[in-house]
């Protein structure tokens, strides 16, 4: 199972983003990984919260049974270090996604999840989590080594 | 509707600062806001929440049905990235309050969430939420605009 | 009697900031000002200067019979300690006022004045000061305690 | 009563530290905690959690019956203004208390919370909770004064 | 035609990392990014320089004729204004790979690149160029636009 | 007509710098600058004062009958915010001038007013202003686009 | 002669600090420097302006026939380049005074005049005033050097 | 032997912290400590010194005959990096003390030796000191290891 | 000689700045100043190059025949330090210039080879080239001092 | 009694200094505050040291036999914290001297013990001791308060 | 083989610094080392290059048939990550040169390569490369450890 | 003679750095010195201390009969600005040395005596003595100029 795990306000990343993004849904890129995953045989655990705490509950809870991460922390990216030691703990593969780049928006906050994090895609919108997904597939297959 | 969303503990208001403010707690500046509301046929709905995440779930889920927002967002004024991107992604009018003038005490931490703020209102102790519902009350009836 | 004090080029409000609000001047706010006072059988003082000096001489002349100062240093508020000075040395209700919220517009330098004043409000254009009048009012008439 | 309360990722701390505590569970630490208030006399009450909000809640709803509080707030120690705006509300002694020396391990975060604690207890992996929890003991008997 | 722009001492990248990456070499990287091109009809222009102007000069001279870049500036990453002026002036899709998370290794050195890039993958080794040319190929086919 | 304006101390140029420019006088300048102006049918307004606010009065003032502005701020290129939000109301070109170049002297202090200036001419002591006045005729004869 | 040169809010002291110098006025000081020079048969030229330009014209003005220099300027001590630059430009004895001593107080700004005073006193309320006289005296009757 | 070693002033400790601390002296911390330490059949090695080079030398010459150290830096603890390096040379623990909770009185300085002490105490007043010792015996007695 | 030295990507400058600059090229501006360079019998060898390296080669290779310098250093202004030591070597006169005015784009970064030149003059597009040229050949024909 | 206390390199004054004051040794300076405080019936006792340490112990020492304290900390103002927490735990008046102004030097270090002292005089070179002495006469005469 | 490799300005070494150190040239510098090369049967390889690019291009080219590395590179000590990336790939010993000791000049540039040097010579002039080469001798004659 | 001074622990060297510098202790490189200035008729005073003022009192003490100066000052070169003034007294030359590469190791102090030294040798253990000596002598014999 892949955990995809989305921070504050990407639930409503339609309402948000419209001229960046086209428009594009937090459900339309969940069912779009879903699709993917449902041929490689992966099932997707997809999960939104607007809280810290919810989020390294979850990953917590679900650390045993996954396989994999996909996460976009979105505004907790630079305030959550309670993330961060979550993220350290575990031992799967990690994968940070953002929708823009942000220092090409001059987005200068220091990136705290993201330094145990083991890659980091960043500024292509809904693709970078289809580029996660496709990546860490190829590692856990590959034995979940990089 | 009104939104008047309150950050983590506001709830102990009059137990905090008696000195300062006269003891006035959260349920006296909400009966008055009410109070006036009623004359003018608004509806208050009060927010106090110690989470950062709930601030922001309640945000997104009255978002519609509200004509505008009065936040003492108190200790995540300066911490709170997710509370800035919310503010950001509502088009009604935000005003954001605080019981004291942070900079007359001597706190030199960053104010975050202001920046996504219409106006701001500080130091006028519980005087400043209704100063707040005042001028907010102004801005729907004029169209919203400013 | 009210003292409304004035920074540097706020003189010509309405050439500057027609785009923000509406193309209001100086002086309308003065005449506005001017007659809520009479209502309430206040003088208001008008002052504007660009002289950082000259704004702490018509602070000092008028502090005894002053009941109050609603004030917007404009540049000063950032680069007066003079002011702040002459703020701390005076013994009546002080409200400093802005017509936009810098946060807002990323402005991200020093308040130095605000650290002596009782109260702040900014955002609201032009009703930034007659919010801080009726709050001034509300003050004086409470027997200047906040 | 004594509230003995957590932050984040503490609940699994046998499987993050076992090299430098040698895997002591946080179960093990209240058992221990227990044990020993229970010689004495006193209740522990234990409360881990990963949000931010609901240390706050949990410390608030507590706040009458405790005669003490042992924190260890983990990552929150660097970031929760909202604990620390708590901790301030509090008449109750507080002992802040950390499982490692941050310092020793090149840690140069800014302690927020420990500003508003009566004393701090850190190196020591779970034996720093026991001296807290018998310096409470030691304070709350010699009537809360230190 | 793809160009794949490489920065100082990649060239010498299966000496440097064989314990990161296994060994591969920036000629092997290059033999999988054509033999890929190769079945999608993309031609691959390869270019590794240890001279920062000698970079600008490729990336200038082949402006007109590429449909996009994939740039690891390596070091440059972090002090090249040239190359962040120079992707500015080019009007093609730019991602930004790097084989590994600089922040998961400490490093804090400032992104100035990045800054002009339309998307930054970190962290895969090698594969960090074949997710760039996947997905550069996308936005090549959907129009360049993103 | 052309605003000649200078800040602090410039009245006593000749007395400071005889070393470095030769011991020229402002009002050497002023004649110089008077004497090419009635070649090209230009009057030149001749300011000088040490006071930030009568700096901005005399700005306003003469705001509407100027078509441009040569303006060495001295001291105040650093300090004041109320000159720069002259600057930005004002919407002729304006030219700010240094004597010498600060950065060859060690000078770090931040240019404040430059930062609404149109072009910025330094080091060349007296020619600065020349220089300056040259192509400020430039501009008006072009119609003040640059 | 000697100028005594007094900035902002000195000319309320009276009034301000009372409990830390027994109340003096800046009328007394002057007084019992008036008397002190008279002893001495030098003339004491008192001067006090809110205004940072007219305390410039007041130095310029009265270069000549000053013989050394008393300087309070209060806030200017720490915002006021033009002083500095004057202070460069004068070729007689300056002493910079201060009532109180800022470290004392906590006070972290930086002192800009003071880097081109000759010594600096400060510390001893109006004390401060009388030491610095004693000093210049010696001074000048030793022919102006130190 | 247990080292118990203090940094400068602490000597007269009772005369300078009296409210804080209820008067307690040196003198009596160091009696109380050698009281306990008799009854666990521990030699107290009491040292107090106001030289950096002389806490130095202490430790040095007693760094075979030690067990542990229990250690006040005092002054020191911000300024040493030489009793910094003397810690990491010794391989015995090192309990770092403080009498108040320098966090809680706002003192932002740098703790230097700390990073090299194996734990921390600090707020408890006296009771630091012999928190410390309890915690040392437990740790030489299972052996030097925590 | 005059050396018109160029720094990276100032080659497409027609290309970059259409909109700021009216589109005209780097080869217009050579032109301009050849031919003005033609009446006063000066000759004008002009270089650009993207490589620091090879600008500090150029210079030093015609350091003895040249009399003066234009340098443009584009990117190079901030992050040169050898073109800086360069500078400093030459004893003809140096005028550095810049297209637009980058404290007016909120530019903020460090001017490093401004520190070593004679003049700067920045913001009026092409002709800041003509304005240097005009003022060198003034410093030349005065026998190179200012 | 008055202690006059000299930090390092004092002793070595009339090698130092020589341009600057004339050559007057440290010796000279002790016999002339000696032969002004034999007129005045007070003892000075003189003290230099390299040793932070035994500066803080010689002041400890001789804390109740004198009256008053003049210190010339040299080096050890910048960096000792021993000194400043040995300054605030006397309770006679202390001045400190220092014969340059360091702000005229350039010297921008932190004055760390000056914060202690009830006044601070520098620049006068010898007369900084004797200045202080005498007002350290007033001080004491009029019965120690300032 | 030893590698003698200086960065930028350093051919022109004669004219620039004859006051500091002779006006010895880089010529005689590679003659010395030859000489003395020459009597111990190594190699000398001198290099000198303005370009960034081309110093790594020499040393990773030269890389495996050198024994030891002597480098001055100058301006790029502050500013190459690309030589520091390049130092840490190689695997035989280097030794960094400076002809002066840039702390006495007051440079308070950060050393970028000198991080992965394994020796630091300053200061000494000519005299740095000579010691350099002989401490050079003597790792590579002990078998390259040190 | 020559001086061969050492700071804070150097004493304990063989103990401290086996590891790095193959267990050699402060007598070994004492003795090597010795044996070596025996061959050129040279004294070595040997001086250790972990007091910065005994470190200055030796200096002050043996400048008259001192040619030169080795000195390792250890933990005192990031601390002591009383060794910086007290090398600056001194007008023989003054070789710094470190055991190993700060840099190297990742230590970001700033360096403070350093900028008194003439020269500084960095990273090669007890040979860092050697080669200082070697230099001192050299400059000895050539009359104490570089």
């Amino acid at each position: 199972m892949i955990l995809v795990v989305n921070g504050p306000n990407i639930n409503l990343l339609e309402k948000r983003d419209r001229d960046l993004y086209g428009g594009i849904s937090a459900g339309e890129i969940k069912n779009e990984l879903e699709a993917r995953a449902a041929e490689d045989n992966f099932d997707i655990e997809w999960k939104q919260s607007n809280s810290e705490g919810m989020l390294v509950d979850f990953l917590q809870k679900n650390r045993h049974k996954a396989q994999g991460i996909i996460i976009n922390p979105a505004a907790y990216s630079h305030t959550s270090i309670a993330l961060l030691d979550c993220f350290k703990m575990l031992d799967i593969p990690i994968i940070e996604v953002h929708l823009s780049n942000p220092a090409a928006r001059g987005n200068e906050r220091e990136f705290l999840t993201a330094a145990a994090a083991d890659g980091v895609i960043m500024g292509f919108g809904a693709e970078s989590y289809l580029l996660a997904y496709q990546e860490l597939k190829r590692i856990i297959r590959s034995g979940g080594e990089q």
